[in-house]
């Protein structure tokens, strides 16, 4: 269980040897992990390749796609990642016995760093980024300009055991993560440039994880993501015309009903949303609604943890081995007066695993028209992921 | 090389044992291949299960996603269908030495017949279905109402050849599925409650395709598509505010860039979009602007089976392997009037692939926040596309 009282935790940051920013989220005091130096000899990053004639693309970057209304990001630096190396290779454990990864320091709690194949990057807290766009080429004439991929993407290390997973981590531990979140969301979203903080984890080499070792994301766009808008725009619709609160009503709504309930305590309830688009699909809302992370209070973040951890280990147990997931920290844009009163933070996690030896696939229906079928009725997910322990 | 003077071709009509329509389209006369009757004894599609109790949710249908703004397809009769069957149990084959199959003809050019699992069924030419919303359930408060899945989904056999794929089609076949695809397009937009149609091909197990004999689907939605929804939304703003059409203004930009250009004749242009999201992406317009299938005239479908036929075959020589890709017809919905006028029917052609060995998944960023981030350059897939042969 997570100290009633409140948790505590210290926070230092340093540098890796090609200038980006790692954090240390540590469960004891001076422990001066930062301090250690990063002796690995990494070229500093290239800066953003320019275009090579006036009026191009750049040759990565945020582009325009006016048929969707929508930013994409093009990311042609990333092809190169490393892909699933042996565990004795693993850039995510911690720097022992002479083997140096992307974590300097010998032991870790929680960490935190700037991505070395980012897709997103550029917006530092000293070097605040301009988010304006640039000319966009010979597409400019029908309105799709490019601008620069300025933003930002951190990697979160959940724990230096390389063989844990986040279902595994002790509730103390999660409220480490979760505090590391918080952090996070407040520091990035006050760099000028990011407008959306999005805390993440892919877990599964089913949805293309390419380091198992225990680890989430967090990214900081320059745009408010198509579908954080789309929500927007539905609260917004119906704050006018019923004049409450879309999410609001729909919790009160799943926990008056239950059917889809999966778990809940007093502070967070936990349900498979009556429209799930995933097999299953486990939406976690907070009693009291905060817009992001860091407005949740000391009650709420001390009960999140054994609920969090609850949900997860259904979720492994529904086929008896570790389910591929993806969980998503949905928050309010950062500059939106509207979002800021009426948003509710809440987290998703969803798996595309429909049966032992069954994936969903997003096929021509998903990916061509955007309309989603789910072969799992809402109301049996719920019903299974209750019965499985 | 297709007829110069048109395409002939034959269409007949009759229904399999469980009632489902069966439509031929021949390449000769007088083959009265829909007078064979199905002799197999399939029992009747059961009718729509009903909420056990009133105002409870039914067990399948639309589900209206009050944070997305968008309708899911609840389609949990599909769990069992098909997978992968062995080729000597292929139900796409025709039937032949005793063996029955869907079609019950020993042999066809290009049939379609309404799915035996569908997502989305009840529309039928003779059995006109109402499109009205029904009662939601514990929800209804939250303004999520549930619908049943009105519409219709058929499948398309491109070929009686079982081993036989798209790109390997002569173009008079290519014609032939033209064809059909605007045939049931005029079809099936005229059945009361459907508003959209959606000729597509899935190809490739890595997409999810559980049949390996050549063939698409085409669905009629009782909805508008996320996806054209928000295009038509930016080509309205794109018709006000520069007083343009969204269309052309990108397609002859393409064509005057050249950059992202695939193959391109007199009638179509087949280009890599400035913000692709996939890897490998081509859409193919067509150079005077119609709104759908059944709009294009007799030299556009001419020349539109060479062009596409050449696009595919490049998709197959980038890595020497057959590319697993999906194809989608991109279609004005039936009652908009704004549609009728300024939509430009095109085609999107899209591989996961990015590499021989690796594939793009759809993680955190794409499935959370609706964020693509592609990791190849748009103007290197054109470039890689002209130069594979």
């Amino acid at each position: 269980m997570c100290p009633v009282e409140g948790h505590r935790f210290w926070k230092d940051s340093g540098k890796l040897a090609d200038g980006r920013e790692i954090i240390y989220f540590d469960e004891s005091p001076a422990l001066h992990r930062a301090a250690v130096p990063d002796r690995r000899e990494l070229a500093r990053l290239p800066a953003e390749p320019r275009p090579e004639q006036e009026g191009q693309f750049p040759p990565a970057g945020l582009r325009w796609d006016a048929l969707a209304g929508e930013w994409v990001i093009i990311a042609a630096q990333r092809q190169d990642r490393t892909f699933l190396p042996p565990t004795e290779e693993c850039p995510l454990c911690p720097s022992r016995d002479g083997r140096l990864t992307e974590i300097p320091a010998d032991d870790y709690d929680v960490v935190v760093f700037e991505n070395r194949f980012p897709s997103l990057r550029g917006a530092t807290e000293d070097q605040r980024a301009p988010a304006e766009a640039v000319p966009g080429g010979p597409l400019e004439t029908a309105g799709v300009p490019g601008r620069p991929p300025t933003g930002r993407c951190e990697v979160v290390c959940f724990t230096s055991d390389h063989n844990a997973s986040f279902a595994g981590l002790s509730p103390h531990r999660v409220r480490t993560v979760l505090e590391a979140w918080a952090d996070r969301t407040t520091v990035l979203r006050s760099i000028r440039g990011i407008e959306q903080v999005y805390c993440f984890e892919n877990r599964g080499e089913e949805i293309g994880v390419t380091l198992t070792h225990p680890h989430g994301q967090i990214y900081g766009y320059p745009f408010v993501t198509p579908r954080t808008a789309h929500t927007l725009s539905q609260a917004r619709a119906y704050a006018t015309s019923r004049r409450g609160n879309l999410f609001d009503d729909i919790v009160a709504g799943e926990r008056a009903s239950g059917t889809r309930v999966v778990s809940a305590n007093e502070h967070w309830t936990a349900f498979v949303p009556a429209a799930a688009r995933w097999p299953y699909e486990v939406l976690i809302f907070p009693a009291r609604r905060v817009p992001s992370l860091p407005d949740l209070g000391e009650e709420a973040r001390q009960a999140f943890c054994d609920l969090y951890l609850d949900v997860l280990r259904r979720m492994d147990a529904l086929f008896g081995m570790p389910l591929p997931y993806i969980a998503a920290w949905h928050q309010a844009p950062a500059g939106d007066d509207f979002a800021h009163r009426e948003f509710a933070a809440h987290l998703q996690v969803f798996s595309i695993r429909r049966a032992p030896g069954k994936l969903k696939y997003l096929a021509g229906s998903e990916s061509g028209m955007g309309v989603w079928i789910n072969d799992v009725l809402p109301e049996d997910a719920a019903r299974r992921l209750r019965e499985a322990r």
